[in-house]
C-alpha cells in the first residue's frame, strides 16, 4: 500500500497543455484518495469494529471499505474498460448500499461479509487494475464525459463522498474500536457561543447549475441551469450553534410535536430522540462525539443535526420571534456563496473548515468570517429547504443512471457548502448533495429571516415512471423514430391545410393526452382547451404549461430505463403558455362551457370512447357556424375501451362489412361535409427495440 | 309486376361487342329472374303460409321473398353503387339467412316479420332500383369482377339460388297452402326402377377449377384450378331410384347404426328419420312429396336424399356386395362431366332434367342417358364425398367475402350436377355449391366402385382464424409493410453472409413458428428440422410441406377480416419439402436426436423461453465443430413467458444495468466467438392500420 504523504488534494481540472502531466495528475490523485481512505479505516483498531452495525440504516463498515473499490470495476465494466470481474462474490456483496433506506424501512437481511483481510487483498488488486488503466487508457484534454478518464474520477469522486460517510459512522462507533490518528485530530478550541444576528441581503437573480465550461467533475445532477429571482432576506452571521440549539432542547423542543413536521413527528417517534444524534449527556453535563474522541459539548460549534430538526427548531425560532425563520432554499444559499469568489481547485487554502485542509472536525462558528458572514462554506453541510431536483437540461450520465434521478422523489433535501470532511467535489461551488430528511452526515444549518410565510419552493418535478403515460410523453414530444414526423405536430400540420385561415379562433383538443397537440394548435389559435379524460396524462401538459418542463422514464430493455426532459422553451412554445387551459373532461359528457370553437381536434380519441355515437351526434354543439372536426384514429377498436356494440364500425352489420369510414359518414353526414381524408402515420415506442408502427385516417368534417 | 314471359333463362356471357345489347341482355335476365322468383311465391295461395316455419331449421318463406331483394341493396351499398337504404328496418331483418344452421344448433329466435304486402312492395321497389342502376351504370365489355355489372348478375345469380332453395323448402308446406300453376308442373311419368349396373371409367388426370377465360359469371370458389390423378373406377349407370334405395329402407337401414356415420347417427337420433324426407308412408304405400303435390312413389324417379343417408346406403351396398362402394369425389364427379361437351349458357337444350327447361320436379333416372350413362347432370344434384375448398389461387370476392370461406370447415359437403330447378350458374359446369352434410335439397346421389377402401379425399385446407396464429402466418409469409424486407428471409440472407458456404450441411430452426425460415434455410442446407413448443404454431409448416397450402384469415379492422393464402409453389419452394422435418419440441429439453448441426438458428426465441440460460448452456452439445448458433431477438423480456430472474438482461444486477448482449457475451463467451453483430428489422401486422415495427439484434456466434 502506498502511503499517504500529502494531506491536503484538490480536484484535477479537465483541461490541460500536457497529456502525460494530467495522466501523472489523475494517477496521483487516485492513490491519494486510496490511500486517504485507507488512512481513515487505519483509526480502526480491530477488526471485530468492521462488523459493528452503530447505525442499524446503515451497512457496518467493512461494506465501505470495500465499496468504493467494487464501485471502480463495477463502472469499469459497465464502461467496457475492464472486461472480467476481479472477484465476483465481493463485487456482489459490495456494490449496493443502502444510504436511501429510511427508518421506515428497516434492512434485516442477513449478510455474510468477507473477511477484512480479503477485502484489503480486493483492494490491492483494484488499485493495481485502476493504475493500469490510468497508465494505458487513450487520454486527450480536454477531458469529457465519454473518455474513461471521467469514469476514473467519478471512481475517485464517488470514494470521496464515502470517505465523508463512512467518517459519521465512525462517529457512531464505541470508542474503544477506534484509536487516535495524527492525519484525523480534532479542533481543540471550544468556548462560549457567540450571539447570533441577522444581516440583510439584497433580492437579486442568481443563476444555478454548473456550467459545462467549468473545467472539473461534475455529477450530472450540477448541470443544467435555472435563473431565480431571489427576494430580499435576513441571514444569520452564524451557522447554529451548539449553544444556541440547547436552548430549543432545554425549552423541550424534542418534547412539543408543534414545532415539527408530520415526518418529524414520526421520526421523533421512531427514534425517541431527545437531543442532536452526537450529543450525550451524562453527569449534568452534555458532551459530542467527535470522529475519535469525546468532549464536553463546544458550545461555539455548530450544531449537526438532521433537516427535521433543524427545521424544528427554525418552527421554535419563529414562534419565539414572531419573524418567518426557516432554513435557505438553494438559491438563497447560493446568493450568499456568491460572496466569495474562490472555489477548489483554484484557491491556495480554504475558506472556511473545508477539504481536510484545517481539523478533522468541526471548529467555532466565528472561526472563518467573510464579509461579515461566518461559515459561508465548510465546517459543517446547511441543510435548505430545497428538495433536490434536477435544473433544466439536465441529463442523466448513461454510467451512473441512479445517481441523481432516484432523489428526484420530493424527499430528498439539498444540503450545501460542505464539511470539514468534504473533499474533491464536495468541496467545490456547484456540489449538490441531498439526502433524505431525517439523515444524519456532518450538517447543521444557518436560518433566516424572511419578509414572507410563504417558502419559494417548487415542487420537484419527479420523473414519470408509469409506463404507459411515458410511452406517451415521448410520443408526444420525444424522439422520432423510422423517419416518421411527431404525430401531433403532423396532425396539427395536416389540418390547417385543410381549414381556412382562421383569426382570433378558439380550437378544442378533445382526448389531448399529454398535450402536445394543444401546444401546437396554439401557435395558431387564440386560445386552445385541452381536454382528456385522464387526469394522469393531462398532469403532464398541465406540469409543461405551468412549470416548463416535464421528465419521465422510458423503457429501453426490460426493466432498464432511459430518463427525458423536455421543455417548453426547447419546443419553441415558450410563448404560448398563456393561451392554453388543460382540463380534465369526459369527451361522451362535456361541460357546457366547453362551447364556441371553430376547431375541435380529436386525436386517437374515437375507438377509445365509451360511447362514441353519443359523442359524435353532439359534437356540432360545441361547434361555431362552418367550425371544422377533425378526427384522427387508426380504428382500433377494442371492447376494454367500447362495448362492441358501440363501436362506429369494424363489425358485420346485418351480414355486411361495416367499415369505421362507413360509420362516421352515417353519423356525421346529415350536419357535416366530409371536406379532407388522409392518412396520418405515427410511431409509439415501447422499448428501444419495438414500436407500434399506425396509420391513421385523418377525416376534417365541416359543419353544413 | 312484370309478367314471365319465357321460361328459360340463360346466364348472360361477359364477353360481346355491343354494350348497349349487353345491357339490354343483363336487364332482360335481371327481371325474368326477379319474376320467375315471384312465380314461384305465386303458387303460395295464402299469406299465412308465408309465416309458417315448415322446417325448423329454416325462416319462414316470407324471409326468401324479401331477402333477395335485400340482397341487391346490401351489396350495392357495400360497392358505393348505391348511397342510401331503402327501408332499414327490411334490410335488417331480411339480411341473414340461416342456411347453415346445424341440427344441433337450433334458431328460437322470435321475428316479427313483416307483412307480405310491405314485402312485395319493397321488391319493386328494388325492382326499379336495380333496372335503373342497369340503365346508367357505367359498362364495358367484358365485365370484370370489379364492374358494377358483375355486382348486378351476383344479385340475381343470388336469387337463382333461392329459387331453388325456396322450391325445397315449398316441398315441405302443408299442400292447402299450395296451388297447381302450369310454369311449375311436375313430371307425371313414373314407373319400375331400372336395375342399375356398374360402367367402367379410365383412370385420367382431371383439372378442376373454372378458368378465368369462361365468359360467364361465377363465385369465388368456382376459381383456381386443381390438378387431379383419378384412377380407374366403375361407376353406377343411372343415380340411385326411389326403388333401389327401397331395399335399403327395407332392409332395415335406418334402425342399423353401423351403416352410418358418426354424425349420420347423431342425426338420426334427432330426427328420428325413418325413410327419405320427400317420402311418406301412408295405409301401406309410399308417396312421394313434389313441390306442388304429392304422387305414389315413383319407383324409377332419384331417391332425393342428404349426404348422410348416401353414405349410409353405400355402406349397406358395400356390404352387399363385399365391393368398395361410395359415392364419388369432386374429381371422378368432373370425370364423368367431361364426357359432356356442352354447357350453359351454349347448349340450345340442357343435357339432362336441368335448368328448368323440362319438368319442375324429378323424371325417371333413364330420361337422359349419354354414352350409356344417365343424369351426368340435372335430374337431383349429386352428393359427393368431397368437402368443399378452396382451389390453390382461390381469392375471395371483396364484396361477398362470406360466401364461401364459412364452409372451408370440413363440414360443408359438394353436390354437382344441378337438380331440375337448377339454373343460371347453377346449371353450368363449373359450379360448386356445398351444404351441411345433413341438409336437403333436390339432391340424391349415384355411387361408384373403387378399387380401393381409401377415399381419395383430402383434408379441407380450411382458414386459420385463431388471431395470433394468423397474424404470424402474414408475419411469415404474406405481405411487406413499410417497406420492411420478409424477416424470416432477411434473417437467413443476413446469417448466410456470416456464415462460410456449408456443403452437405444440416440446419436447425429452433423456435421455428409457421416455418418460413426452415424454407428459406432448406434453399441452402441439405436438412433443415424445424422445431416450436406451439403445436397450433408448427402445423402450417407442416401443412404447407405438405400440401404446398395454408390459409388464414387475418384482421382488417375491428372484427372484419381479410382472407389469405399462400403455396410453396408461389414462394418458389416447391421442391424443397423432403429436406425439412417439422417436429414439435421444447428448445429446453431437446430430444437428443436433434444434434449434429452445422448451424442452429433461433428466431425471436431467446426472450420467450422459460429458461433460457439452460437452453444457452447446453446448445453447443447440438453444434459440430466450428458450427454456428444465430440468435435474433428484439430482447422484449416479458414476464408472461420468462420468470424474472431467468432474464438474461435487462435487469440490474448488482445495481448496475445489464444489457441481454451483457448476458449472452457471459453465458456463450466461453465456447462462441460472436462473429457478427447486426440489426434485423420486423413488422407484424395487427390491423390494416396497426402494424409492431421491431428491430431484432441478430448475433453470430462460431463453436471455438
Amino acid at each position: 500500500m502506498e502511503k499517504l504523504t500529502e494531506v491536503v488534494s484538490k480536484t484535477p481540472l479537465l483541461t490541460g497543455s500536457s497529456v502525460a502531466a494530467k495522466r501523472a495528475e489523475i494517477r496521483n490523485y487516485f492513490h491519494h484518495t486510496f490511500s486517504q481512505y485507507e488512512s481513515l479505516f487505519d483509526c480502526i483498531n480491530s477488526d471485530e469494529a468492521y462488523y459493528v452495525r452503530a447505525e442499524p440504516l446503515r451497512h457496518p463498515l467493512i461494506f465501505y471499505f470495500g465499496h468504493t473499490a467494487v464501485f471502480f470495476i463495477n463502472k469499469l465494466l459497465l464502461g467496457k474498460y475492464q472486461h472480467q470481474r476481479v472477484n465476483e462474490r465481493l463485487e456482489s456483496m459490495f456494490a449496493i448500499g443502502v444510504d436511501e433506506m429510511s427508518w421506515d424501512d428497516l434492512n434485516s437481511a442477513h449478510y455474510d461479509w468477507p473477511s477484512l483481510a480479503d477485502t484489503r487483498h480486493y483492494r490491492n488488486q483494484v488499485r493495481h487494475i485502476v493504475d493500469a488503466l490510468i497508465t494505458d487508457m487513450p487520454l486527450s484534454l480536454p477531458i469529457t464525459q465519454d473518455s474513461p478518464a471521467w469514469l476514473i474520477l467519478m471512481g475517485i469522486e464517488h470514494e470521496r463522498i464515502h470517505l465523508e460517510t463512512s467518517s459519521v459512522i465512525m462517529r457512531m462507533l464505541p470508542l474503544k474500536y477506534l484509536d487516535a490518528h495524527p492525519q484525523w485530530a480534532a479542533c481543540s478550541q471550544a468556548g462560549v457561543a457567540p450571539t447570533n444576528s441577522l444581516l440583510p441581503i439584497a433580492g437579486q437573480t442568481v443563476t444555478l447549475g454548473k456550467p459545462s465550461s467549468v473545467a472539473t467533475y461534475g455529477w450530472d445532477n450540477e448541470y443544467g441551469q435555472k435563473t431565480v429571482d431571489v427576494a430580499p432576506f435576513k441571514v444569520a452571521k452564524f451557522l447554529v450553534s451548539n449553544g444556541e440549539f440547547l436552548d430549543f432542547v432545554q425549552a423541550g423542543g424534542y418534547q412539543d410535536a408543534k414545532w415539527w413536521t408530520s415526518e418529524g413527528q414520526g421520526w421523533l417517534e421512531f427514534t425517541g430522540a431527545i437531543m442532536p444524534r452526537f450529543w450525550r449527556y451524562q453527569h449534568g453535563e452534555y458532551l459530542q462525539r467527535n470522529l475519535l474522541q469525546e468532549m464536553p459539548l463546544p458550545l461555539d460549534w455548530p450544531v449537526e443535526v438532521n433537516y427535521l430538526e433543524a427545521k424544528a427548531f427554525c418552527n421554535w425560532k419563529a414562534n419565539q420571534t414572531g419573524r418567518h425563520i426557516r432554513l435557505p432554499t438553494e438559491a438563497e444559499w447560493t446568493v450568499l456563496r456568491n460572496q466569495l469568489d474562490t472555489d477548489q481547485p483554484h484557491w491556495s487554502q480554504a475558506p472556511g473548515n473545508l477539504n481536510l485542509e484545517h481539523y478533522a472536525s468541526s471548529c467555532p462558528v466565528n472561526r472563518f468570517e467573510h464579509q461579515g458572514l461566518c461559515d459561508i462554506v465548510g465546517n459543517v453541510w446547511q441543510w435548505t429547504e430545497s428538495a433536490i431536483d434536477g435544473f433544466p437540461g439536465f441529463e442523466v450520465h448513461p454510467l451512473y443512471d441512479d445517481f441523481s434521478t432516484p432523489t428526484f422523489d420530493g424527499q430528498h433535501n439539498l444540503f450545501k457548502g460542505g464539511s470539514w470532511a468534504s473533499t474533491g467535489n464536495e468541496a467545490s461551488r456547484y456540489a449538490r448533495y441531498a439526502f433524505r430528511r431525517h439523515f444524519f452526515q456532518h450538517a447543521g444549518f444557518r436560518y433566516l429571516e424572511s419578509d414572507s410565510a410563504e417558502v419559494p419552493v417548487e415542487p420537484v418535478n419527479t420523473y414519470e415512471t408509469d409506463e404507459l403515460v411515458a410511452q406517451y410523453l415521448e410520443f408526444h414530444y420525444g424522439d422520432t423514430y423510422f423517419n416518421v414526423p411527431n404525430y401531433p405536430q403532423a396532425c396539427v400540420q395536416a389540418l390547417l391545410k385543410h381549414t381556412p385561415e382562421l383569426k382570433h379562433a378558439r380550437a378544442l383538443d378533445l382526448g389531448c393526452s399529454v398535450g402536445r397537440a394543444s401546444f401546437e394548435l396554439a401557435c395558431h389559435f387564440d386560445h386552445v382547451d385541452g381536454i382528456d379524460f385522464s387526469a394522469r396524462f393531462i398532469q403532464h401538459g398541465f406540469q409543461l404549461k405551468e412549470t416548463g418542463h416535464t421528465r419521465f422514464a422510458i423503457p429501453t430493455e426490460g426493466e432498464l430505463v432511459e430518463f427525458k426532459e423536455v421543455s417548453l422553451s426547447d419546443l419553441g412554445y415558450s410563448e404560448l403558455a398563456d393561451k392554453i387551459d388543460f382540463v380534465q373532461g369526459d369527451a361522451c359528457n362535456l361541460k357546457a362551457r366547453f362551447s364556441d370553437y371553430d376547431l375541435i381536434f380529436c386525436g386517437n380519441l374515437i375507438d377509445r370512447l365509451y360511447d362514441p355515437s353519443l359523442f359524435l351526434n353532439h359534437i356540432h354543439e360545441r361547434l361555431t357556424a362552418g367550425g371544422y372536426l377533425v378526427l384522427t384514429s387508426p380504428y382500433t377498436w377494442l371492447e376494454q375501451y367500447t362495448p362492441k356494440d358501440k363501436w362506429l364500425g369494424g363489425i358485420k352489420v346485418n351480414g355486411e362489412n361495416v367499415t369505421t369510414l362507413d360509420g362516421l359518414r352515417r353519423l356525421l353526414g346529415e350536419r357535416f361535409n366530409l371536406v379532407a381524408q388522409q392518412d396520418v402515420p405515427f410511431v409509439i415506442r415501447e422499448t428501444r427495440r419495438k414500436y407500434q408502427h399506425t396509420l391513421a385516417d385523418m377525416t376534417v368534417w365541416q359543419l353544413k
